[in-house]
């Protein structure tokens, strides 16, 4: 199988594999999905399942601001945007279920996962917020992304590499939407500016996290499958110096501590309060 | 205002406060709060609710194991671990709601504050598990707050310090107790000893989150109002080399990255896959 077949596959006419639903048939029919001699099964699952995760709930979040956007043109291009990383959790899926052998579907995936399961970053699960914690996101998100998908088009497992090169130039239109409304934004009201680097300082004690290698992405980069995150810090620190001037916007002085301390929980945290919480919440004035 | 008399305060006979409800009456009732000259009020609220976070949160975990323990003794003391902590967290609110002047109760921070507002560890969270989870748990929190609780005795702030020296016997106690206990689960049979040593391993990732400072915590440090979490690490693996190795047990090697790609999410994350996965889940066989 050569690449070019695998990616013209995935980007030929006929496409009709980007809308909702579930039951699709499988997004990689049709190619051929032999996984290479010599590529870990286990790790090329968990590599897959990571990036589509990041990219499933990223989606998710976009797909919040239908009816939500400032206008009309900015919806139709935010559910684009969230249409194109849709489609890329469902290739990503799709390669895990063959990866890992048992022939599962992108629905098990999606649906059947519980939220321990799930490997996405913690970034794209942060709340909708406002126009400016959206673009703050998109930004750091596809630029780091963008990335990340250039050094997975000369993977070793080619649909893999199918999957980034058509995903390549998806997140670089992502990217450059981001990239110009932080400008505009960052350059353009007093409260434009100010919501802008509002939304940036929220983010930011999650950035850290994306380029903290969890051991799978660093195997499945000494294996020539995937790339280390940490090697893709400067080339993000390099895009978004340019944006973040050109926006008259600072980059946020906040330290790496996403924990507790800082409000960011795990999930358990808000099921332990609801219990502990709920007589007092539904009797406010009462003592007992 | 001496030491002493705070403290005394704090422990003589008559007292009352460690019972569960609302309304109660101030825990520092009869005691002088006036905040030293120089103290910063925002750091030391924000400093007493870290360490009431923490308290509050682990005391209901260890309430869950109520009619869960594996014998009535072992009932009892955790249950009175649990009211220990729930003492110091009623303490250090108390002592949060002076120290940001709007009076407000224990009650406030208890129960009317949402998740992102709660500033304890993401340790103390963690679901309940087996019984190796909680002494493994316990034995973390407990070393690592007993080594917190030492240096803060000599703090500026006389509250604080009083505070610091009841809880300081408490936790003492607590921590023999889980060291007890880690070595003869450790050191027993080998299906206690895989599941202790599974309890340490699945909470260690986030170990590293306990001597990661918040700016607050460092500047508590620097003005002598309170300890840098930094400052405590060379203690704690000191007392867990001497535990572990007792207990035949391993310091687990897990690296810390507590983020989403080990699936540690945000609370976030769970509601989302809630709306996300509903229409699937409710019908696992149906295709739209």
């Amino acid at each position: 199988m050569s690449f070019d077949n695998v990616y013209e596959a995935l980007t030929g006419d006929g496409d009709a594999r980007w809308a909702f639903g579930t039951g699709f048939t499988d997004p990689l029919a049709g190619v051929e999905t032999a996984v290479p001699p010599g590529v870990d099964r286990a790790d090329l699952t968990a590599y897959c399942l990571m990036l589509g995760d990041d990219a499933l709930v990223m989606s998710h979040r976009l797909q919040e601001w239908c009816t939500n956007a400032p206008d009309l043109e900015e919806e139709v291009a935010l559910a684009n945007i969230a249409l194109d990383l849709l489609g890329q959790a469902r290739l990503l899926y799709a390669r895990a279920g063959h990866a890992d052998g048992t022939g599962r579907g992108e629905d098990h995936y999606a649906f059947f996962r519980g939220e321990e399961e799930f490997a996405g970053v913690r970034l794209v699960e942060t709340p909708r917020g406002d126009f400016g914690d959206l673009i703050a996101k998109l930004l750091v998100f596809s630029t780091w992304r963008l990335a990340l998908l250039q050094r997975l088009i000369p993977s070793r497992d080619p649909v893999l590499a199918a999957i980034a090169a058509k995903g390549v130039k998806e997140v670089a239109y992502h990217r450059d939407h981001a990239a110009r409304w932080t400008v505009r934004l960052g350059d353009g009201t007093d409260e434009s500016h100010r919501r802008m680097q509002a939304g940036l300082d929220r983010i930011w004690p999650l950035v850290a996290e994306l380029f903290t290698p969890h051991e799978a992405e660093v195997r499945s980069a000494r294996s020539g499958v995937g790339a280390d995150p940490a090697d893709l810090r400067a080339e993000f620190d390099a895009v978004l110096d340019q944006v973040l001037t050109a926006a008259t916007l600072r980059r946020p002085d906040v330290p790496p501590d996403p924990g507790g301390r800082r409000g960011l929980h795990t999930g358990a945290l808000g099921l332990l309060l609801a219990e502990l919480q709920s007589v007092a919440r539904a009797h406010p004035e009462a003592t007992w």
